[in-house]
C-alpha cells in the first residue's frame, strides 16, 4: 500500500468564487479522488491546519507527499520546510505541482532560487512527451493538449534535471520543462507544471494519469535518513561505527 | 589560434536550383565566412573529396570540427566516421548542425538512434534559451525566431544532454531540444538544429553567434586519446605503466 | 516473469584448467544457477554457436541480457552487437560483467573507449557503497571484500554514469568506478567490475546479491524501439503520422 | 584579473599549538599566497570579523570565493549564507574545501545533508585523477598521495556531481569522492576533499596546482541573478517583461 499525503495551502479556494467553483473541496480533495485505488490510500493536509497539519511521525508513515502551494509559500516555518526536506532525502517522494516550484521545500531540496518567467492570460498548452518509455509517460500520447494554463516560460533556474520527462509549449509562444525528475539521495522528486487554480486542470485525464503515475514511480523502495558516522578502525580488517 | 574544419556534405547544393541559389559556394562556405576572425582560422572539406577530405593527421590538426550532412550519411565511410569519433575522444571539439543528427560520427559518440520526429512544411521557429549564463548563449536574448525552418520534434533519442541549451518551440506545435552539449572523455560536442538547405539559416545572426561561441567553447584545452595501460607495481610505493 | 539471457563467451573454461576448475560448466552456468529463482527464468548463450546463439526473436524475448567476454570480443560479429544495442535502446536491460567494459555492445552503446588501467597481480578488492538507498545496493553493507580480483584502475573512459553505485578499492592502491549505472532511450544498462575468470568471484555472496537486484533493477516496464517518424500537419488542431 | 576572497573560520589556528605551528597566519594566508598570481589578486575574510567579513558589495566584486569551515558552521549567520548562495547562482565561482562540505553556503546550494564516514587517524590518502582532460586536473600525475590527511568515507551524501575528478583512496581503507564539480545556474561550485587543519596539506604542491586550477577554472564567464520576471504578451509576435 502506498501512503499518500496530499498537502494543499487552501486558500484561494476560499477566497475566490472563481476557485471555489471549480475545486468545492479543495485542490487537495480533486487530487485525493483520482489518486485513490486499491494500492493507494491519501491523506490530506493544508496550510491552516496546527504546524500546517505536519508532524514527523505523519511523515514517517508517508511514502509520497504531493504539494500545491502558491501565494502564502513565506507561511511555511522553515521547521516544517526542513522536515519535509528530510523526510525527502531519507526516501519519501515528493511530487510538486506549478507554483510549488517556488515553496520552500522544494527550493531547499534543490538549492537554486527555481525562478521562471510567468503570466496569466489564458494561453492553451501543449505537452510533449520526451522519454516514451518512461513509467510516468505511461499511457499518454506524443502530446496533449490543456485548453487554459498559467503560462511558464524559460528560464526556470533549476539544477540539470536527471531526467527530462515533459516539454510544455503555451498558444503565447512559451516553452517549459513542465515535467522534470530529480534524485536526491534516498528521494524521488518529481516536479509537474500544470495545475493553475483558475483552472479545471486537475480534471484533465492525462494530468490525473501522469500524477498517479509518478505517486508509484517517487514511492521509495528503502527508506533512511543517512547521518554521519564517525568511525573507529579497530583491525586491518575491521572498521566500526562508534555509537 | 582556434584550427576549425567545417565538413559539408556538399550534395544539395549542387543538384538543386534552390539551395544553390541560397548557398552558390556551399553551406561550408556560408559557415567558414562568419566563423573565420582573428583567433579562428578555417579550412573545409566535403563527401566528394578523397576519402571525405579527411586524414588523420588534418584532425590532429583541427581543434573543432564542424559537420553538415544529410541524405548521404551513409556513404563516409566507417573508417572516416571511427576516425572523427576518436580524435573528438582526444579532445578535438565537434559542432553537428541539423540533419548531422544522424551522421555516423555523432550517432558512434552518442551510442543511441538518435532519432526524432520530422515534418518539412515551413514552419518558423522560436528558439528560447534555457541556460542564459552559458558562454554558448551569449549575446543571445530570451529567444529568436527563424521564419522557416525544418520542423524536428521530440522524442528525440539522444542519452540526457549534459547541458540542454535551447529548446526550439515550431509554428505547427511541435518542441526539440534544440541545443544541447554532451562530453565525451576529453571532448566537447555541441548539436544545434538549425540549418535547413533550404532556408537562409546560415546567414542569421543569432545562430551565427551561437555557432560562433560554440566553437570557442568546444576547442580543447587539452588533447590526448586515453588508452588501455597495462600497469606493474613494483615496489608498495610505486605502480608503473608497462612500455 | 523476468527472462534473462546469460552470454559467455567460454572460451577460457575450455582452454585453461585454472578456470574450468572454478567454473567446470562454464562462467554462464555458474551465474544462471544465483539468478534462477520463481519470478527469473535463465537461458544461456556463448559465442561458439551459431551467430553467438543470439537471434532478433531470442532478444525480443528477453528481459535482461547479462554479458561476459574478454578474450574474444572481435569475435563477435557486429551485426551480433547492433542487434544487441538496438535491444537495450528498445528497453531490454543489459548487465557487462568485468571484461564486458570492452565488448563490442557496451561501447557501441556508451560511444566512447571504454578503456581503463589494468593488472592481474591478485589484489584483494574493497567495494564500497556509495548509494546505500538505491536498489540495487540493498542488502550489501557498507563494503565488502573479495580476496583476489584483477586490478581495474582509472581513468575509466566512460561516459558520466547516471548514477554511480560502487567504488572498487584495490589492495594495490588503485580505485575504480566498479558499480555504474547508465541510461539509454528505453534501456538500464548496470556496468560491474568484479568477475576476472582466474577467480571464484561468482560464487560470492555479495556479488550474487547486486547481479540479482540489478536483474530486476534493469528489467523493463516498456519495450519499444523509437523511430523517426515523418508527420504530417493536416489541421491546426491535429499531426499525424504518416504512414 | 580574477578576484579571490579566500574565507577562513580561523578558530583553530588560534586555539590549538599544532594547528598554529603549521598555519602560523591562518590558513586562509597560506591558501592566499599559493593562489596569488599575475592574474589573480587575493582579498581574506573570517568568522570573527563583523558580519563575516562579507557584505554585498564585497561578493559583487568577487570572482572566486574559496572556503574553509569546521567547528563553528552554526556561527555563520543565514543571512550570510544566503548572500554567498545568491552570489553564486548569480555566476560567482565556489571552492570548497575539506570540511566545508557541512558548511552553511555549501549545503544550502546543494539541498542534501552533505554527510560523510570520517575518522581521524592519520592515514594516508592517494588521490587518483578520473578524468584526466579536465583543466582542473592538468599538470597532476595519474595519482599522488598525501603521508596524512583526515579520513573521508562514502557514503557523501550530496547530488550526483555534474562531474568527478578525483576518488581518494585511504590507507585505512576508505574510499571517497575528494573532487567534485557542480553546477547551478550561472554559478561552479568545485568541492575538494583535502585540506585538515592539523596536517600541512595546503603546502602540497599537487593540492595547490589543483586549487589554483579550480580558480580559474569556476572564474565566471557572465554574472547575472535570474529573476522571476512577470511578463505581458502585448501583440501576436511580441512579449515584454512588465516592469
Amino acid at each position: 500500500m502506498i501512503r499518500v499525503l496530499v498537502w494543499n495551502e487552501y486558500r484561494h479556494e476560499k477566497k475566490s468564487e472563481k476557485v471555489k467553483e471549480i475545486y468545492p473541496n479543495g485542490i487537495h480533495e480533486a487530487i485525493a479522488d483520482f489518486i485513490r485505488d486499491d494500492d493507494i490510500e491519501v491523506k490530506t493536509a493544508w496550510l491552516d491546519q496546527e504546524n500546517c497539519g505536519i508532524t514527523k511521525e505523519l511523515l514517517d508513515n508517508t511514502d509520497v507527499l504531493i504539494w500545491w502551494g502558491h501565494m502564502a509559500h513565506g507561511e511555511v516555518p522553515d521547521s516544517v520546510a526542513f522536515m519535509v526536506r528530510d523526510a525527502v532525502l531519507s526516501g519519501m517522494g515528493a511530487i510538486f505541482l506549478h507554483s510549488g516550484h517556488h515553496s520552500k521545500p522544494f527550493r531547499y531540496l534543490l538549492g537554486t532560487s527555481c525562478n521562471l518567467t510567468w503570466r496569466e492570460s489564458g494561453d492553451s498548452e501543449t505537452l510533449w512527451v520526451i522519454e516514451p518509455g518512461h513509467p510516468i509517460t505511461r499511457g499518454i500520447d506524443r502530446y496533449f493538449t490543456l485548453p487554459h494554463e498559467e503560462t511558464y516560460g524559460e528560464p526556470f533556474t533549476i539544477p540539470t534535471p536527471d531526467k527530462l520527462l515533459f516539454i510544455g509549449n503555451f498558444s503565447g509562444g512559451e516553452v517549459f520543462r513542465s515535467g522534470c525528475l530529480f534524485e536526491r539521495t534516498n528521494g524521488k522528486i518529481f516536479y509537474f507544471q500544470p495545475g493553475h487554480e483558475t483552472f479545471p486542470t486537475f480534471y484533465d485525464k492525462n494530468v490525473q494519469t501522469i500524477i498517479k503515475n509518478a505517486v508509484r514511480y517517487v514511492a521509495p523502495v528503502y527508506r533512511e535518513f543517512i547521518d554521519c558516522p564517525h568511525v573507529r578502525k579497530i583491525t586491518d580488517e575491521e572498521t566500526y561505527v562508534i555509537k
